[in-house]
């Protein structure tokens, strides 16, 4: 199966996706006699974990980013395109762009995941997620215009309104959403208004299970909550949200429905699959989870398939434990080491033990010498978690040639405690369908938007 | 004129405008007894000298952006208002918003210059111009853009309009444009492609006068244009453009015409006065130039209103020289501070000497290690000029606390020529008509977008 096409022609492989799969298969590959074409939509590769940096004010998106050319500008065997694929074809060893087909020999796919509302698409434009520098964007015009509203507005349930930040979803990002904001508003604005008290706002984190970061050991957590709770977070656990409508989430917690105004809901919740996981399983009779995740081998391949791997937050890899790995980039960047390395195996007639994921911890950030930390033999809590999860985002950074300005706008940052990033550009796009009467949930009559 | 309105009340000024301008006359103000309303349509003071740095993938927009709160979160007596201005009343004393009513004892007026197509506003689409944060995003979009469609393109006569990118305007806009988009190709992106040859782009700059940067010795233009050209840039002045459509720039030069297919026009020439400056004139009878630039008095206030007072790019300044005073910083910055003392002079019953700029020089960039500068008594290039082209601008950043990050990052682009901020964002929303044999330009039929 994985043998050139035609004799002496060096081996394609095509990887779809720029993300940590798709550029650390790639950096695998790199310089060596097989040809390597990576295709995506973007022309850089980002840095998703820091994205919230980017929708809090913090960095910009460009600090956060790597153009993929300049990755891979010494690999002469790499070749990037820039594209959106449409379709696979399996059985001709095809991908097709828009009018473009790219032959493969062997063909990885690591397009990620996208947020998912359940199902309920019409939250989405009132809880924007975060995914794409652009999300990032939007969620940052949102939550400095809201601020800017509240200035404004002289009716106090609507002012209200303007300085209720809900972050849905208690994992990660929306653990550090809601300590962002907290910061922001607890302290870096403070000065900055004249008619309101900005340390007024209120940050509700909202998470369906019983406790938030549930992927890692209770007792952080606990300090995990702890912490969130003394930056001024209010946190919900247990809830189920039931609604999100005219600027106001409805969330079920014992049975009990409440409502909260707000202007600025972010979606922190569930993702699935992209959507060329769905085609590439319908093309090849592949199985996919509830999430629209590529059910994969052991060896990252597809059943019947075994040059075509599915990697990252697209893989179902459930051969470990009782669960499917997580959707993180230490997993994603494994299975794209893995691939690469396996290819490389397999063109010399060998092969490769079955993929195992070295779990690396889990963190997370919560604020300004807040953090956690679960290496499992070791758990971090305060400052020095905080000091080494700068370690750990640093040390994925120094891949790229962002590392260096990164670290010092940090430390700057940290020092004088700016947010030099908080433009709000772009336009007020969403077609909103606003209230009037927003704190009062009977009204159902759909209104132009006020913004 | 210039009296409270109610006894005791502080006196009210309104400053229309965070630019340049309206920045130096509310820092002036700043920590007073008059009371201060800032207003602005965006809430961050943009350092447009440096926004081509943006388009060109250098610095970030929030490199060059500071949030107009934090540049006035102390002085207590200067509120930040986002909206935008629509209409002044100058009898009864009040600017208007969208649905807010401003009262002011004494109005500055900065709202700058907008582009001016000298009529032919249809050019827009193919050749945008550099005055926002948007305007910058939006070239960079396209000028990155360009090298992917020419890496994927077959045609050649199509992929020579791909790398060809033409500027119109000989000012210090288009002169650092064409540097570094020079720069770009013939350096930063040489290895980054597999099927193009970076190095064939050509840049083009189109000059209306018989020197480019007018504004300085012809000495240094001489140098400007040797400086240019080894960078590889084609220069044609004495040129009048005299259509952009469908991708094609023709201009006249000696009265022959010439043709252009260009991907990638630049727009670097004219200017006018924004909106503002006509309604104020209209409510004022006060006199704009050709402009669009309301005429000012000796003291920067506009006749028969002592209190209305316009600065910056939109006013024309025509008693210091036999022609008006160039729209740059320096002359802003200087009126700025001039008005805001004026005003705290009158307020104690003094006067202040008509307003004098005083000239602190011209400079342009041109490339790394190569400016012009022209101080009068000192003329600079190469080396030196680009230091002190470098000092001069982080002098100028150095009231904001973007300095130090702005200077690390440049001296780190300059050690490694790295464009770190060069992705592609946004949409491409150009409603462009593209002719299918662009570089046929007898073929007049408009065909929908290929890009």
């Amino acid at each position: 199966m994985v043998v050139p096409s035609e004799k002496n022609a060096p081996h394609e492989v095509v990887i779809i996706g720029g993300g940590f799969g798709g550029l650390y298969a790639a950096k695998a590959l790199g310089k060596t006699n097989v040809n390597v074409t990576l295709i995506d939509k973007r022309n850089f590769h980002l840095f998703q974990p820091l994205l919230y940096q980017v929708a809090t004010g913090t960095l910009s998106p460009s600090d956060i980013s790597a153009p993929l050319r300049s990755v891979f500008s010494k690999s002469k065997n790499t070749k990037v395109l820039l594209g959106e694929v449409k379709n696979i074809d399996p059985k001709a060893q095809q991908v097709i762009l828009g009018d473009e087909i790219i032959p493969y020999d062997t063909l990885i796919v690591a397009t990620g995941a996208k947020h998912s509302y359940f199902g309920k698409d019409n939250w989405k434009e009132f809880a924007p997620g975060l995914k794409t520098v652009e999300d990032a964007l939007e969620m940052r015009r949102r939550i400095f215009s809201a601020f800017e509203s509240a200035e404004k507005e002289t009716d106090p349930e609507k002012r209200r309104a303007f300085l209720t930040f809900v972050i849905v979803g208690g994992g990660p990002t929306g653990v550090e959403l809601s300590g962002a904001i907290a910061e922001l508003a607890y302290q870096t604005l403070k000065e900055d208004f004249r008619n309101i008290d900005t340390s007024e706002a209120k940050i509700i984190l909202l998470q369906g299970g019983d406790r938030i970061l549930p992927h890692i050991a209770p007792v952080l957590s606990k300090v995990a909550i702890e912490s969130l709770q003394k930056l001024g977070v209010v946190i919900h656990t247990q809830t189920r949200v039931t609604n999100i409508e005219n600027d106001i989430v409805t969330f079920k917690q014992n049975n009990e429905l409440t409502e909260i105004p707000s202007k600025t809901i972010l979606w922190a919740a569930g993702v699935q699959g992209s959507a060329l996981g769905k085609i590439l399983a319908e093309r090849t009779d592949v199985e996919c989870d509830f999430s629209a995740r590529v059910i994969v081998e052991p060896d990252l391949s597809i059943k019947g398939y075994k040059n075509i791997f599915v990697i990252g937050d697209l893989a179902n890899f459930s051969h470990q434990n009782d669960k499917p790995l997580p959707g993180v980039a230490p997993v994603a960047k494994q299975q794209g080491e893995y691939v690469g390395k396996l290819i490389k195996r397999r063109l010399k007639g060998h092969t490769l033990p079955d993929f195992r994921y070295t779990d690396v911890g889990s963190l997370a950030m919560i604020g300004q010498n807040l953090a956690v930390v679960d290496l499992g033999f070791i758990k971090l809590t305060g400052f020095l978690a905080w000091i080494f999860w700068l370690i750990i985002h640093i040390y994925f950074l120094i891949e790229f040639d962002t590392k260096l300005l990164v670290v010092i706008q940090w430390a700057w940052n940290y020092t004088t405690r700016n947010r030099r990033s908080r433009l709000i550009t772009g336009k007020a796009v969403r077609p909103k369908t606003v209230n009037n009467s927003s704190h009062s949930p009977t009204t159902e009559k759909k209104q132009p938007a006020k913004l």
